[in-house]
C-alpha cells in the first residue's frame, strides 16, 4: 500500500519552525561523513517552454526509507496564472524498494528544506550578533529564507533589492504584514549589502549581481539561487577572496553553484577541497575565525535534504492518520 | 489536480497486444532522430539490501506530456515473499511541469514496454520465417519476451535454459498453460541456441552465458538482461563478430549494455557509431542483409519507452474515467 498525501495534508504536517533545523543538520552531517548514496542530479530541460525538471535522490545509511524527488521550474507559468514551481517526493523503503508514500507537495517541502539549509548556514557561519540582512530577489525563497533566518538570528533590519523596484516594494508590503522588522528598498545591489551582516541571494541570475568590492567586513553570504551550470549570482572573485567558502555538496557546487564559475575563471583550482556544510556542523571551529571574516555558503540543494524532510512529513502524517492508501 | 492510478487500473488500461508496437516504435524513432531530451539514468544503489532504484526520464518533442519513471530491483525481496521489481511512473505536462498523473504500476508498464522493445527488435532483425526461439532465464521477462515475440513471429518451438533446471521445468510448466508451443528444457547454454532462429537473454548475469562459437548461422539475438555496468550476458566476441549490432541507445549500451564489455575488452573502438533501433525502424534495410547474418539487439531500456507507455496508459484511463483525482 502506498500512502498518497496531498499538498494541504503535507502543509498540515510540516510547519516552518526550529524543529526542522536538527533534522536537516543530520542530513548534511551524513552527507559529509560519506554515509550516503547520492547520485548526480537528473535534469530534463524543455527549452521551448523555458522549463526544467530536476530529479534528486539520496539514501542515508541506517534509515529505513529514502526519497526520490522531482522538482520542476517552468518560467512561463506565471503568464498562464500558474506558479513556476512544482513537484512531488516519493518515499521508498530502503530494504525492499516498496513505495511507501507519494507526497504531492507541489514543491512546498523543497521550499522549506531549502530555507532551513539557509538558516543552518547563517547559524554556523554568520556573526552571532547579526541584525541586518540584505535580501536579493523577491520570490518565494526571498520570503522563506528571511523567515528561516529569524529562527537563528535576532534580525531587526531587512534591506531588499530586486531587478524591479515595484516588486521590491510589493515584497516589503507583503512580508511586513507578518514581521516586525525595518524594511528598506534599494535600487542598487552594491548599496543593499553596504551595512549588512548577512546577505542572501535568491535569484536565477545568469550574471553576477554582487561584487567583492561592495562587501562590508564580517558579512556572511548565503548564495542559494544558483543550482544550474549557467546560473551565477556572485562575482567569482568573492569565492576566491572570502575567508571561508562552504559548499552544501562540493560535487554539486563545482558544476552547478558559485564555485563552478570561480573554477571556470581559473580563480580556484578544480582539485581544491573545501569543508562542506556538514563538516562545519560537526566541527563549527572550521567555520568563521574572526568577526571580520567574510564567509560564503554555496547552496545548490541536495538529495539528503529531500530524504530528511520527506521522512519527517511522512512520520507526522502516519501519526495524524492523514492521506489515502492506494494498492 | 493529479490523477492517481493504481496497479489494477493500469492493467485494465494496458493489455499486452500488437497495438503497443507502433507506439514504442515511434518512441525509438524520435530518439534516433534526436527529437528528444533524454538525460543519463539516475541510479541509487543500496548494496546492503542488494537493491537498486533507477530513474529514467525523457521528453519527446511535440508531445504534451513526458514521464519520469522510478524502477527498483531489490533482489533479497523473494526471501521476504515480495517481488523484486517495483516502481511507478509520473506524467508531467510538457508546457507547465504540472503533475498530471502518478501511475502506481509496481513496474508493470516497465515490464510491458521492455518486452515490446524485444518484439520490435525481432520484427526488424530476425529472419521472417523464424520458428524456434531460445530463452535464457526464467523470470518475468523470460515470460513476457516470449509472449511479445509471438506478436511478430510464428513461433513453434521454445528452448529454455536457466542456472537451475528445476526453475526451467517450473517455467515451462507455467508458460505452457497459456501457449500451444513445443518447449524443451536444456542444461547447457551452448546447446540451447544450437538450432534456434532467435535467442533472447533475460538474466542479470555478470559473466557471459553464450559464446560466439555456439551461435548458428542466421540467428538474431535480443540481449535485454544487461542494464548496468557490471552486467554481461554475451561473450564480447559476439558483438565484434556479428553482422549487425543494434543498440536501443548507444549512449546507454556503451556504458550499461553488452557493447560496454566489447569496448572494455578492446574489441570495439569507443568512437564507433552503430545504427540504433530507431534508425532500423525508419530504414529496415540498414538491418539484416542475408539469411545467414547474425544480428544483435542490445536493449538497456530507455526513457522514451517510459514516456510513450505512460502517455498511452494515461489516455486510456482518462477515456475509461479511471483513477482518483488528488489536489
Amino acid at each position: 500500500m502506498t500512502l498518497i498525501l496531498n499538498s494541504m495534508e503535507i502543509k498540515e504536517c510540516v510547519q516552518f519552525n526550529a524543529e526542522l533545523i536538527p533534522i536537516i543538520e543530520d542530513a548534511f552531517k551524513s552527507l559529509s561523513l560519506g554515509k550516503t548514496v547520492m547520485p548526480p542530479i537528473l535534469r530534463v530541460d524543455i527549452e521551448k517552454y523555458h522549463g526544467e525538471s530536476d530529479v534528486k535522490a539520496a539514501y542515508i545509511e541506517g534509515l529505513d526509507s529514502f526519497a526520490v524527488k522531482v522538482a520542476s521550474g517552468f518560467f512561463n507559468n506565471p503568464k498562464l496564472g500558474l506558479p513556476s514551481s512544482n513537484g512531488l517526493m516519493i518515499l521508498l523503503d530502503s530494504q525492499t524498494g516498496v513505495i511507501k508514500s507519494v507526497l504531492l507537495d507541489k514543491g512546498y517541502l523543497t521550499d522549506v528544506r531549502t530555507a532551513i539549509a539557509g538558516a543552518i548556514a547563517s547559524k554556523y557561519l554568520s556573526n552571532p550578533e547579526s541584525s541586518t540582512v540584505a535580501i536579493i530577489g523577491t520570490g518565494i525563497q526571498a520570503r522563506m529564507q528571511l523567515e528561516a533566518l529569524t529562527l537563528v538570528r535576532d534580525i531587526k533590519n531587512v534591506n531588499v533589492w530586486s531587478r524591479d523596484i515595484k516588486k521590491t516594494h510589493a515584497y516589503i508590503e507583503d512580508v511586513n504584514k507578518n514581521n516586525k522588522l525595518n524594511f528598506t528598498a534599494f535600487d542598487n545591489t552594491n548599496e543593499v549589502v553596504n551595512n549588512a551582516d548577512i546577505l542572501i541571494t535568491t535569484t536565477p541570475s545568469k550574471k553576477p549581481l554582487v561584487d567583492y568590492s561592495s562587501l562590508p567586513k564580517g558579512i556572511h553570504i548565503t548564495a542559494m539561487g544558483s543550482d544550474a551550470e549557467e546560473k551565477n549570482e556572485l562575482e567569482p572573485d568573492i569565492i576566491k577572496n572570502c575567508d571561508v567558502y562552504v559548499p552544501d555538496s562540493q560535487a554539486q557546487t563545482s558544476i552547478l553553484g558559485e564555485l563552478n564559475h570561480a573554477i571556470k575563471n581559473n580563480l580556484i583550482k578544480s582539485d581544491m577541497i573545501f569543508n562542506d556544510l556538514g563538516k562545519i556542523i560537526i566541527n563549527p571551529e572550521l567555520g568563521r575565525k574572526n568577526n571580520d571574516d567574510i564567509t560564503v555558503a554555496d547552496l545548490t540543494g541536495t538529495g539528503v535534504q529531500d530524504t530528511a524532510i520527506a521522512r519527517y512529513a511522512y512520520s507526522i502524517a502516519i501519526n495524524k492518520n492523514l492521506g489515502k492508501k492506494v494498492e
